[in-house]
């Protein structure tokens, strides 16, 4: 970054360009540089990494205010961030930022969330990235304490810089700032979402089925997760890479009659 | 499993029912089990972990041919896998099976892809699972020499077990099975895809991008990973989990003033 510049900003969510979670993280960011906005246009919610590649990416500028300038695009999170950098930005973002997420992104869920695809693309081309989640679904959510939370993150991001090929993850509980106890280093709880598909009758007789379910955390107690901070009124911070590899199975693989 | 009955496998894959690369596997895991076959009706490449919330699922039973049941979903590869163990199938399965993809699924390849996700929502569940991909993307591939591969890999699974909280993402070059030199345990590869959009211009003069991509890998000398294995003509074979949390960075962001 040369030093008669601010930092350029790139922001990002799944919950599309129009949701108050997104314009809670412009409002923060602004303070902090030039912001440029690349969105999905409509919600693109559990499209986890998913990229386009059989229909035709388009984008366009919606509107430029102050310092931000706002695009949308018809691609998912992760497409949006690979739009950015290859047809939108100007000079590599020194930052970019995914949410503010309406809904809760801890434990597995990140393998199935849009929010921290954006940022682990981010994270796959070099870049500091982070990815943000508020546990509340609804669109009426209130931003007030994640706006403070986002603004202590990025301040230090900024200042300590981001470890090397790994994006943050932050869950931030439902609850207002001053009972909040404070931010937590944490791991990737282990749980799943236990399904229960809702059974539905079309008009002709044929039957369709939407997918629900119900979120099951093997290990409620283990005080260094993601889950366990958030059900104690902690924001929860997660280092995420990308390598998925299980390391600590290569050697009892390598005894296999290949 | 009842010592009475045959091992039960589940075969998905994210090029759809009809790609000759499912055909194929399932030919072979029909030598060890009754198969159930859940599968995209249509093609679901680069969908990685993605599920579907906001339009409703259906399935249907294609046909029944002697021990395999086909059934086809216009869910992605995830949603296949949650439907099979939900709503078809009777039992637990003993093995669940992906692919054969058309199409490389090494390196940073694992986050995008379909294939491996299926695997990895099998894996969540608990259950021993195999994402298989040959590195040829045409839809005529000649998948003689990944049977051969696919079998032995199979057999070692059903006798050995994988370990828990795994699964396996195998890549097979694209070369006679008498060119194989072996299967070799590995890490996926650092490395990313290097995007170039394709830029046109449709008959109302608006632009429109296909998204397209070169893959560029960080450490060609690395004979501990899975692209050193197919670029010296062994099949590779990469334990996968679903913990992405980068435990190494934990002790490092403990420090920033939070």
């Amino acid at each position: 970054m040369k030093t008669n510049q601010k930092p350029l900003i790139l922001v990002t969510n799944d919950d599309g360009i129009n949701a108050p979670g997104i314009n809670a993280l412009i409002e923060v960011a602004r303070e902090f540089g030039d912001v440029v906005v690349v969105a999905p246009q409509e919600a693109q919610s559990a499209m986890s990494h998913a990229i386009t590649l059989k229909t035709p990416l388009r984008f366009s500028k919606v509107q430029e205010i102050e310092n931000v300038i706002y695009y949308k695009t018809n691609g998912t999170p992760a497409d949006c961030v690979k739009l950015a950098f290859n047809q939108i930005l100007e000079r590599k973002p020194d930052l970019v930022l995914s949410g503010i997420n309406h809904g809760t992104n801890s434990s597995i869920s990140v393998i199935y969330s849009g929010t921290v695809s954006a940022a682990i693309e981010a994270c796959i081309f070099g870049l500091s990235s982070i990815a943000f989640s508020l546990c509340d679904f609804s669109h009426d959510a209130d931003f007030t304490a994640s706006k403070i939370i986002c603004r202590k993150i990025i301040e230090n991001a900024l200042k300590n810089g981001i470890p090397k090929d790994v994006c943050l993850n932050v869950n931030i509980p439902k609850i207002k700032i001053e009972e909040i106890k404070g931010i937590r280093i944490s791991r990737q709880a282990s749980g799943l979402w236990q399904e229960s598909f809702v059974k539905c009758v079309d008009p002709y007789k044929q039957n369709y089925y939407w997918l629900t379910g119900e979120f099951v955390i093997h290990e409620p107690e283990a005080e260094e997760t993601d889950e366990w901070a958030l059900n104690h009124n902690f924001v929860s911070l997660v280092p995420v890479q990308v390598d998925m590899t299980a390391h600590h199975a290569i050697e009892n693989l390598k005894k296999w009659n290949l």
